[in-house]
């Protein structure tokens, strides 16, 4: 299997060393015959120390593609419009691909799916969502005796290790993000991680694996976690729980498709709540299996080119021998588009944080506000802040529906005795 | 793919289930054609209900597998020979198998995984380790760019779920058991279980898949928990630790294997500290990917039935459009044999505990036969014990090799201050 490789940066490093170390070990031992035929780059310059080690090199990746002695395109350039008409080309020479770019597959992946399946070709994608977590696979083939009911996943490191710092030291969200980056666990420019985008692309991914239904990742509900603070983290470890960015895929009623991504409050004894720093971790319940969490490294070098590495040797045991016959996915098109479940109408339990002026009679006209929307209360707790002359009033609703509680958060802001925006953070359960 | 199915148990009656609601969605989104051909048993009893649902049955499991319309083999009857002799008779038609027997896989695979590679077909296993985990599709294919340097699993839901209640609750180890035995979590006799035999069924297949050689369970090292007392779990919380039956597999030094089951004081922030009641985990360390763990339930006829179900999806996949390349398991033979490292020259930490008179001098006794022996000493302990003039003592050692540790506790066993035998318990790190 002669593989054509685009991108020579972080992860297509990687996979040309991972490489280099184990086609002997395929050949030797899978009897799999892997050649890293040529590696394709924006610049000589950046093709020159692998040129010296004699690998053929090309600037000229449509060419490359095109090449009748090349089999599978692995891409890993990254960015959204050359790798869709790069993969566009390759599907249409009926070659298979691998790719890590969750990015351009959340954008373009309905049109680019239904046409790997028009060729009888594979678009393979595990290091796309959790790194080398083998998480697609084991939807797609460990978990298909089951339905998948629920998935919760943690799925971008960044916003997981701010968290996991701010949780640990106290740091405030600020410092936290900032240690991120002095680390290289977050961009100069953060926006694309800690506002969501990132973890929405991965989860519409689960969602349309968990649904068999096309999830477009710029319908679903996305929170991100740059307004979570110092205060609420303690908050939640003083209820016995620790703060995550979620994203969430659940079976809705009557077919429709709960997908969403925001910060939520996991219990201390849930599986997902030890899952600290830049770890990922993908919780499921599946309807014969039950629970069940796979956790490791969502990203960095080696852990996602071990996982592109996975998805070669894929390929190798199926297309050596014959055809094996590819998961299809020509479901993931707009006219099998799931119905999603409007974020207003989903249910959880309720973190909300109100900042209040030290002021007569605002817990009365806060809880009266709340029982005018038929929200339960199940506790409430009022404490001093840093700040003199304002009090913090901490309500944990029952489970209601997502209207009511934004009703009431409208009214409530509404007050003159409310000094600040109110916070509301959903529960994992 | 025609499938003839021996065992209507716990698990066969799962996978009976499984495959009646799922063949027509597998039909439809996937495009494979399952069909349960034949259900065999040992009489025609156990064979009515699924004869009156239409089933066609035998009680003549050799005259099914020699029936040139039966595909695969899946066999969940249990035991040892029998299957054995089916297998091998399967094989021999070039039929493809799918067994949970772990115990008889880790006896007699080492004749029927080259048996499999030598007629051009597949022995699946899924189910046979962690349950519904699909852990030996993780290693196989999902984790096949990396190497396994370490493996540690909690691969026994009945010693999880004894060791689990022993720390929540404080029960005596048979009080534990007993409550297993009431809750169908233990057999009535649990032998198997609790002194950890099927733990090294299951440690050496993952020790074989990950080292490339075969691993023989008899010769690995195994020592269960029975002799767990709940002090020792008082202990273990009171350093920060939890104790939990672990299967081990390391590699050793020049190309050798350290594969191994016993108690270990697993660190709380542990990714496998939580892994509690009657759940299963993995917990790999690779050298791309680093480490990753995957839990789930580990038995039970559901989850079981479902990575049952998975194998049987593959296989289809595999063998609908063509013949998929085998993962090759012929190395799985005895001329592969694993050169083990005997337990005297593994490392670690070891908890140790010593029951004595309240004597004079006794600390210092023991002190001095741990400096006779090399072994540094991290902590020490002395404390009341229940039974009136005795004496608790609790060290933990430095990192040691096991031949002194056990030179020092045969001297210290010889004691006349010493009342009861010794305690050891190594720590996973």
């Amino acid at each position: 299997m002669r593989i054509g490789l685009i991108g020579t940066g972080t992860v297509g490093g990687g996979v040309i060393q991972i490489l280099e170390s184990k086609i002997p070990l395929y050949r030797e031992k899978l009897g799999l015959d892997l050649e890293l035929a040529c590696i394709c780059a924006r610049t000589e310059e950046e093709l020159a120390p692998f040129k010296s080690k004699g690998y053929k090199t090309s600037v000229d990746a449509m060419a490359m593609i095109a090449d009748p002695s090349i089999d599978v395109l692995v891409e890993l350039a990254g960015g959204y419009d050359m790798p869709r008409k790069w993969i566009t080309a390759a599907l249409e020479h009926k070659k298979h691909v691998v790719t890590a770019n969750k990015a351009m597959l959340a954008k373009y992946g309905h049109e680019l799916f239904p046409l790997a399946e028009k060729n009888g070709c594979h678009i393979l994608f595990e290091a796309a969502v959790g790194g080398g977590i083998p998480i697609i696979r084991s939807i797609q083939e460990g978990f298909v005796g089951n339905e998948v009911e629920h998935l919760s996943c943690i799925i971008n490191g960044t916003c997981n290790y701010i968290l996991s710092r701010m949780g640990e030291s106290g740091l405030s969200f600020d410092a936290a993000l900032k240690e991120a980056q002095e680390k290289g666990y977050a961009e100069r420019n953060p926006t694309f991680d800690i506002e969501g985008t990132d973890s929405a692309h991965k989860t519409a991914l689960l969602a349309s694996l968990c649904s068999g239904k096309y999830v477009d990742f710029e319908k679903i509900h996305v929170t991100g976690v740059s307004h979570i603070t110092a205060e609420d983290i303690v908050n939640a470890k003083e209820l016995g729980y620790k703060i995550k960015l979620l994203g969430i895929y659940a079976k809705g009623p009557d077919g429709s498709v709960d997908a969403r991504v925001h910060p939520s409050f996991v219990p201390n004894e849930h599986l997902l709540a030890n899952v600290d720093g830049v770890l990922n971790a993908v919780y499921l319940q599946c309807d014969n299996l039950g629970p069940t969490l796979q956790t490791g490294a969502g990203a960095g070098r080696l852990p996602t080119a071990s996982a592109v590495v996975a998805d070669l040797v894929s390929l190798a045991r199926s297309t050596d021998t014959g055809k094996r016959k590819a998961i299809p996915m020509g479901w993931f098109n707009k006219e099998n588009a799931a119905k999603l479940v409007p974020i207003e109408d989903t249910y959880s339990r309720y973190y909300l944080r109100f900042t209040t002026r030290d002021a007569c009679g605002v817990l009365a006209s806060i809880t009266g506000i709340f029982s005018e929307n038929g929200i339960s209360i199940e506790s409430i707790i009022q404490k001093g802040v840093n700040d003199p002359g304002k009090v913090s009033i901490i309500v944990v609703s029952e489970r209601t529906k997502e209207s009511k509680i934004l009703s009431a958060l409208n009214s409530i802001d509404a007050l003159s005795s409310v000094a600040e925006k109110s916070q509301m953070i959903r529960f994992l359960k």
